[in-house]
């Protein structure tokens, strides 16, 4: 029952994420599975796409020099000697005159270096012909899609470390990758303290609340690219508490039990078995958080209150997290700016996570906002992060907001 | 091999999807799985959170009265009694004169009305004394959380169409909900034509090309909260085709053949056996894209081209695919609006779809833009949609940016 000797600036404990993350290793996804995964390795083609010279455009396959001068007034007749499906070939040569029938991606015929569109060529009914007349000329190379001109063979398709999006899985099936090596998604113990807590979804009575922690948690590892690995409630027993702070896992969040209370066992084992590197931060809510490092890996200590806990799991734990995961720091929040409705009050020395509603395209801070209630996060439409050298700001101030 | 008669309007063809989509049924899922997730219900909470008045700080529970008066120069005895613990009772009633030791979260013991926080109490050794001195006052009701300040019972918690948060898992949890009915996702099936086309991720060889289309849109309907169901390449048979977008499915996409030409089997079969209701959209790429109704379900043309086919699924399938789920119609990419580098040209009539880059905070028109070369959907950072009856933006016009 003593406070803080000294709080830390949330710069220098973000400072402390950012210089202590290791990145994972690489596993493989098949092409399935790798929409939003990180790539751990630079895709090369072995191969081009198209791997042949195509049509662009339903037509004929010509010589451009046979057009020379067509127009609607100076038809110029050509016969027409086969016909090219996209995935087939001609299997002779385009000679003068001659022009073969050709479909939008099919291979362009020996021969010929142009393509006349259906629109240049007369008659219309053109499946049936056995002759055209050409109404408009074409230049050697038009309509036609160079090999290669998509993916080229020996070229960097993809980056280690980008984020794969969707087209991402298009372009790496076309050039024939079926699988690739991407950065593990870290697995995330969560260890939930509190013997006043009930089981997760389970019906609060007495003097006892639910835990609310834990299912949150796991949803904002999911988000972040981690893998939650929840052992449930973890009774207040220093022994079980750094049994579960131990067991198998890249990062460890310890929910509850972080300030300097009776009952606050987390941070006095860290320090007894690692290192606790920071202990008490100076933001509101979240001010009892703590970080460090046991066997190796990164340990968080969130506070009980949910507000608090998913504070500084956003500020600290869920940065490592992503950062472990390949996807970049950042937080996964859109932001706007956008005007203040009343006054925003902070207090200086310290960063302030003020719940913040959006009325009428303006924010509203939200009058109710203690670290225990957790609806505040639930009916806020998002956050403003007010830094440590700042009063808080006027009505009428435009401000970055967060939106959950 | 003959023109579209008419194309529609872009807006027309996003009407038509607004104007036919009908939304799913709910099914049940359990705490872990419900983030991201879209309610199907109305939360309402029978019971409240707290279910108790709590300390909101580790100190004393006393009348308030007892601390009138008290300061550093006053200070008032008072005499200890017991300890609350979270999830503890103390079974009597504090009496004028006494202060029973709370820690953050317990239930305020009977008969005191206020905490004091340890700081206004001496000696600082607390855990061990039997008495204590007051050296600050408190009013009734200072740091005590009142019952159901968080969740009051029988309150709407949240609405149903709510996209669910992290912190709302912890919510539901909190009061006691393990389940919750949540809007199906939509399984639409994937139909990819073309004899041309290789599996998806095998070696392209000859004058084939693989198949992208079906890995990227299996992405991108997971990414709008549908589950992809996907049987591979179908040969380029009408009855074939015609059986795959009768299998079971909520809708359905299919990719290729849905142009004019002699290959183009899937619009005919649509009108034939259900409504093609839009064939031919006036933008670029995509116009030949088309949407309609078989056997009640929603089906969408998609242009092989895999840039025509990305794009008229984001315009049109996959903003269906999002509002069966109830995820609402907008695009799932962030927004930007930053100015153009160079211009920007398109043609009245029609909307184009232009893949930029961001070049120093600024937009770059990409120089290949071919609706055939996918790879510049993953050399782009996004696209600027110009509208139809724009001829496109000079340099340094500020143009709205959508990031992939």
């Amino acid at each position: 029952m003593k406070g803080f000797a000294r709080r830390v600036a949330v710069a220098d404990a973000v400072g402390w994420v950012q210089s202590h993350v290791r990145g994972l290793s690489s596993e493989t996804a098949g092409l399935g599975q790798l929409a939003g995964r990180v790539l751990a390795q630079d895709i090369v083609s072995d191969v081009d796409v198209p791997g042949f010279d195509r049509s662009m455009m339903d037509g004929f396959a010509v010589q451009a020099n046979d057009t020379l001068g067509a127009s609607a007034y100076n038809r110029l007749p050509l016969r027409v000697v086969g016909t090219v499906l996209p995935g087939t070939r001609f299997s002779g040569v385009v000679g003068a005159g001659q022009a073969v029938k050709v479909m939008t991606g099919a291979a362009m015929p020996p021969g010929a270096d142009a393509v006349l569109p259906v629109e240049q060529v007369e008659p219309f009914d053109l499946f049936s012909a056995s002759e055209i007349r050409v109404i408009g000329q074409v230049s050697p190379g038009k309509h036609v899609g160079r090999r290669g001109e998509d993916v080229a063979g020996g070229k960097v398709v993809l980056g280690a470390g980008r984020k794969i999006r969707p087209q991402d899985v298009g372009v790496l099936s076309s050039i024939g990758v079926a699988q690739a090596a991407v950065t593990k998604r870290p697995r995330v113990r969560i260890v939930i303290t509190g013997d006043e807590l009930l089981p997760a979804g389970t019906r609060p009575t007495g003097n006892q609340i639910t835990d609310a922690n834990g299912p949150m948690l796991a949803a904002l590892v999911s988000r972040d690219g981690g893998l939650p690995v929840d052992p449930g409630i973890v009774p207040d027993d220093p022994s079980e508490i750094l049994a579960a702070m131990r067991a198998d896992a890249d990062l460890v969040l310890v929910s509850g039990g972080s300030s300097v209370g009776q009952e606050d066992h987390a941070p006095g084992l860290l320090a007894e078995h690692g290192e606790l590197a920071i202990h008490g931060v100076a933001m509101r809510p979240s001010s009892p958080a703590g970080m460090g490092i046991l066997d190796g890996r990164l340990v968080f200590l969130l506070p009980g209150n949910p507000v608090s806990c998913l504070c500084a799991y956003d500020f600290f734990a869920g940065r490592a997290i992503r950062m472990m995961a390949g996807l970049g720091e950042n937080w996964p929040y859109v932001e706007r700016r956008l005007r203040l409705r009343r006054k925003l009050v902070s207090t200086v020395g310290r960063v302030d996570y003020a719940r913040v509603k959006i009325v009428a395209g303006e924010i509203e801070p939200m009058a109710i906002s203690g670290a225990s209630i957790l609806s505040s996060t639930t009916r806020a439409d998002g956050f403003v992060v007010v830094p440590e050298d700042s009063e808080g700001y006027p009505p009428g101030a435009e401000v970055l907001v967060w939106l959950y």
